[in-house]
């Protein structure tokens, strides 16, 4: 078969724009015997040339203007990969309105202008692709759009952020906070500012993208209620492994009964879910379905290397669908409502600091019992004239718990705020049984 | 835009059929929403139109005649859901030769003959696809082939065998392996004939198959060395617990200085590895490669409705890129030598049974040290006048240890045939690292 020449462009080239050059350099053998096609990097827009570059780009490769990639016609597909809504909004938005397909690792470009991004792309008869804005290389897009086409995914649970999740583990050997973000900064896992990591901000943008993917109704960033692990404590972490447990930031998305739910919190997972063993700066991400019951997908979700894998999976994707167009349209056909916050069921884990006295335990369990939750495990530690309490419900509505938790608040029992965080033990697999 | 009408063939209408079109029925207008196609089931082989099915088949859809789907030129996609190496092979080949693009979920076709059948895609300008022959819903041949097709996968390690998994699982739980078997039986895991499943030929048929697409190189059922569960007791389950691992029923398949090694053997995994948490009939597989270090995925491995879920997302995958041929040629373009078996190189598990007295602990660490093979751990229980001795052996080539395992056993103070077994504990990110 000859092989055909593709000349490709890239918007940036920084660590991740010169990893995909140096990928599809190295790897231009591996793609033409997959597509028959040789991708060629012949356009990257930077600010600034002079710039030294981790892989450096051919002679006359780099340009600091973008209409020498968005005029040339020779140019069927670019990937994106400077971040930021702007410029890099305007720029794939006039790409894909010129017919060019666009690749792009942009979580919050995807997350804040999709809608529009995918319009352009279909009036123009070309794809946007962005697997690299959710976890990096692990292949969650790919395998919800194509894979899962028909198995009605009901619930997303996913450690979306590296951040966090090495922050988190980094506690349970008995770090603070303090020196695990330090260790996480150390190790490039945290930036100076980490502000957008630990507050949740960076797992709610690709929790709305997962959701919109695989709930086929868009959901936008403001609809995502989110927690971060700035208020985990050591207490926090021990009182987990008490429990058998591990704390862990979690996004969820769910449906129920034609309603969505998206979020991120912190959350305590059972040590037999497979989410608690998702260690260090690692993603996963569980997707539960009619047919598949549930399938989870690990890996790194950074690193400059696996994004430009995806990016580079991505634009061979493209290649190898020129033309057909299918399974690539946008992902959402319908609108749906969201779900009260108030409404989602799970168990809670619930902890107190209360007056050692005879009815205090009482008190708590009557509360709790007047909101319909109902307790399933409680370990109580004396402490001089105080006592902690840790409590495991039964799955309840949210809503009753923020209620019961404020009651609780009130009695006069309590000495410090109580706090309450949701549980994750559930696995779509409780009845497995295949006869 | 107009729906395409897509008339589709099933060959076999059991279990997985009747899924497969049930799965068609009910999610046309998704699979229509996403590729502009609505599939069809027109015929489906069977050789007794009159039995009783999970799902019916619309009127004039049964049928025993193979020509009646060979023959109709308005369908171009079949799904294979017979089993078996014949008439399967037969009938498939046929269709590729006809220019019919075939699904595939029968591991033992695709294993055997893949090379021949290829070429009769490849020769007519078709596809055949194979999701489903290995662990069913798990997407994992979809992603070697799309998601990392630049990641230069070198190692794979998978739990593919549900029954075992199963069997092992419950054994922890504090069952015999009779027990665990009956139960994988009742819960309908387990075969009444269990012996593909415990000898780990089941298994070794996924590794072949996972092994070719993954390298590139054809690996036949004959170059999977292998070894069943069928001689783990419950003394190996109580000393993996007491290391802090676990036993599982491991494919291997490894890529060394551009030669091939695989396997599937039971081995020893530790409770921190990503194959550990995996629990019950699930399966799992890990693939290492250079930019994505490792993905791990994870979900159950077979039944009905998962593997029917994987034929369909075949289905319409041909469908999503028919025409172009991309990605979907003869996976192998090179002929790998195989690494001699004694080359690979692992940690070990040894157990033996020695005779409590002085000087038989000197010899058994000078035996390993004669081979080569330094000691990580050794633990030594006393029992009467005997002593059982665990050690976990840094890693060293096999041969090495099967030569030092035959020269334990003829140690004067050796009381029974000392048990070797390969640890997993190693990850791809030992030194992760992103700064």
């Amino acid at each position: 078969m000859a092989s055909i020449d593709v000349p490709v462009a890239l918007l940036g080239y920084g660590t991740v724009g010169a990893a995909v050059n140096r990928l599809l350099v190295e790897s231009a053998d591996d793609i033409e015997r997959a597509t028959g096609h040789r991708l060629r990097v012949v356009k990257a827009l930077v600010r600034d040339i002079g710039k030294e570059r981790d892989f450096a780009a051919a002679d006359g490769v780099l340009t600091t203007d973008f209409a020498e990639i968005a005029e040339d016609p020779s140019i069927a597909v670019v990937a994106e990969v400077l971040g930021g809504v702007e410029p890099a909004g305007t720029y794939v938005s006039d790409l894909l309105g010129r017919g060019k397909s666009v690749v792009s690792a942009n979580k919050q470009l995807v997350a804040r202008r999709g809608a529009e991004l995918f319009a352009a792309a279909s009036g123009a008869g070309c794809q946007l692709r962005f697997e690299a804005s959710v976890c990096a290389a692990i292949p969650v897009i790919k395998v919800l759009r194509e894979a899962l086409v028909v198995t009605n995914v009901h619930r997303i649970l996913g450690i979306v952020n590296g951040t966090t999740n090495f922050i988190l583990t980094e506690m349970e050997g008995g770090s603070s906070y303090a020196e695990a973000l330090a260790e996480a900064q150390r190790r490039g896992f945290a930036e100076a500012d980490p502000t957008d990591d630990v507050n949740g901000a960076d797992a709610a943008a690709k929790m709305a993208i997962l959701a919109t993917v695989a709930f086929h109704s868009r959901v936008e960033l403001a609809d995502v209620a989110r927690e971060g692990i700035e208020a985990i404590t050591e207490e926090d972490i021990r009182a987990a492994k008490e429990l058998d447990m591990v704390v862990r930031l979690v996004g969820s998305a769910n449906l129920v009964d034609g309603r969505l739910d998206v979020r991120v919190h912190p959350a305590f997972v059972d040590r037999h879910h497979p989410l608690a063993s998702v260690e260090g700066a690692f993603n996963a991400v569980m997707l539960q379905g009619d047919a598949i019951r549930e399938i989870t997908l690990e890996g790194p979700g950074a690193g400059g290397i696996e994004t430009a894998s995806a990016v580079v999976a991505d634009m061979v994707s493209v290649i190898g669908t020129m033309g057909t167009g299918f399974l690539q349209n946008d992902p959402c056909w319908r609108t749906l409502e969201k779900l009260p916050p108030g409404d989602l069921q799970c168990p809670f884990y619930l902890r107190l600091h209360v007056v050692d006295r005879p009815g205090v335990l009482a008190q708590v369990a009557e509360t709790l019992a007047r909101h319909e939750l109902s307790v399933a495990r409680i370990v109580q530690h004396g402490n001089g004239a105080d006592a902690s309490l840790h409590v495991v419900t039964h799955e309840g509505p949210s809503g009753s718990m923020w209620a019961a938790l404020a009651d609780i608040a009130s009695l006069a029992g309590t000495k410090e705020r109580p706090v309450a965080l949701p549980v994750i033990s559930e696995r779509g697999v409780a009845e497995l049984q295949w006869a």
